[in-house]
């Protein structure tokens, strides 16, 4: 599926001025920095908050300086997290932490959070004033949702309903709060900034089921990661969720295969397990109905016609299983 | 030396707000935090923004938001360093990573930063505003001097003026947000916060350069850390920068010893030759200046009598060899 426009203009336009940004940056910082952003990304954060603008009534570039906050929040939390999971390898480049060790990626992770607060408050206008706490706040459910997905780690059973209050925070808070942090940008009220964020936190969660299918069930080609990497770190996403809220003899060998040491072979049963369970048509489901749910959203309130048809465009390629 | 009477006042100003901010956290991140937290602390910088809030013309229960935000970013940084460092034990107790794994250290920190902003932010008046601004700069300065620090063990030698401008950073930059936040929060006006800012910057290098001090030739019992401890590390502190800098055959074999393997006895060896090149009274003298200095800055501007003779009080204490 073709990068939506939106996105490529996004990036066009946030590159350089995230650029500008790390420059400000302890010299001993950029090397580590520039190696993570060298690895692209597809900017769909910075892509929501400039629609996020022009919905609002603004101009893309209205919403840059959110985009880039929101882009440098995204990318700390990926310095945190690829040494958390212990990844040693993101985008098929070494992550910071494996190349210039973990005080260097704690550190660079701790920078670009700063960062984002400093480009937001630097020019305290209301608008970006209201950004930064909403940012802030966004922030503080994606780190709840990290959190707590590591606490599930350590857990046998989860439900559905609390791994998708886990991926509400960990994936949906930021892309509410991109959307939301656009809309206030370009000068939009308070309804604007609210169906536009729930927008964000649907897609958001639409995202991340769909992620989770193909962690279980994608090309390691297409997906970038090993088969079965969330089942060896006990990750208890969705379809792991699902498969043990269905009960039965099945959820009862998953949930007990989910506390050994994983192996290969452990891995593959839990997957078979796992599609017996109808898990995999389930989470499928309820990524459509998130994805249905953040386009209904963006019919609630007034919105300029053509930045609305590219939320809508954006939505369907974050959420299309070949993105 | 006897804790300040400011001291005792803001803990118990500060500390309930404190809690309750952790509060609103993951539970997951509750005990985890509650074990560090526990160990205590002085709250040098919650009762610098107290008393910054009453020298400015207002009350110290001003200043608690502007205290509670600069504790969490106090206590973030220092969830993070230990893992960067290594260190295992904080206080007598084991630190966050050690008793409860690296990664919930690293997401506890992230926590503890996030609040602090939301804290700031969630009622955005104009004074607070700026010291979320305030903090946010103070926050990457801090982060850039860690970063210098770190990058400096690699290094074979620094000037002291490089250590200065990290240990500025690491150290002073926090201290002077912490004053000059409690002076916005307090009413005060822009010379009052300079004033006052200036005061925190330069108590906390004299206080870091003691810390110097006291980590070379200071008594375990005391500091709480083992002999040598910045030596085995290999931190350029400031005796060794300052020693280094005298130049001659004692900073070329100092010089040798700090890229050689850490040992007993190669670390004896280095507090004499250290000793030996007048570092341990240079630093002092350093420190002695940074706190006439800290003293000098609080008469450049009008202040209420009574919290700046507390603020003597403080600087007096931060610097003293025995707190």
């Amino acid at each position: 599926m073709q990068t939506p426009d939106a996105l490529v203009r996004a990036s066009a336009l946030v590159t350089p001025a995230v650029d500008a940004a790390v420059r400000q940056l302890d010299p001993s910082l950029h090397a580590p920095i520039r190696h993570h952003l060298a690895g692209g990304g597809k900017y769909v954060r910075a892509g929501l908050a400039c629609l996020g603008a022009a919905a609002a009534g603004g101009r893309e570039v209205d919403g840059v300086p959110g985009a880039v906050a929101v882009e440098l929040v995204h990318n700390y939390s990926l310095l945190h997290d690829d040494i958390i999971d212990g990844d040693r390898e993101r985008r098929h480049l070494p992550t910071v932490w494996a190349r210039f060790g973990e005080g260097v990626a704690i550190v660079a992770g701790d920078a670009l959070a700063a960062l984002a607060m400093q480009v937001l408050l630097e020019t305290p206008t209301p608008a970006r004033v209201d950004a930064a706490r909403r940012l802030a706040n966004a922030n503080q459910a994606m780190i709840a949702g990290q959190a707590a997905d590591m606490a599930f780690e350590a857990r046998a059973r989860v439900t559905v309903d609390e791994c998708l209050a886990m991926e509400r925070g960990k994936t949906g808070a930021l892309l509410s709060a991109a959307c939301a942090i656009g809309a206030v940008l370009g000068g939009g009220d308070a309804a604007v900034a609210l169906a536009l964020g729930a927008y964000g936190e649907h897609l958001g969660i639409a995202f991340q089921a769909i992620d989770d299918v193909l962690g279980v069930w994608g090309e390691p080609s297409v997906t970038g990661k090993p088969v079965g990497a969330d089942l060896f770190a006990r990750k208890k996403t969705l379809p792991v969720a699902v498969a043990l809220q269905a009960g039965g003899d099945a959820a009862r060998e998953l949930e007990s295969i989910l506390s050994s040491t994983p192996t290969a072979s452990l891995v593959a049963r839990a997957t078979v397990l796992m599609e017996e369970s109808g898990a995999r048509d389930t989470v499928t489901a309820i990524a459509e109905r998130h994805l249905r749910a953040a386009l209904h959203a963006l019919d609630d309130t007034d919105l300029v016609a053509g930045p609305k048809e590219e939320l809508v465009a954006v939505a369907r390629y974050v959420t299309a299983r070949d993105r």
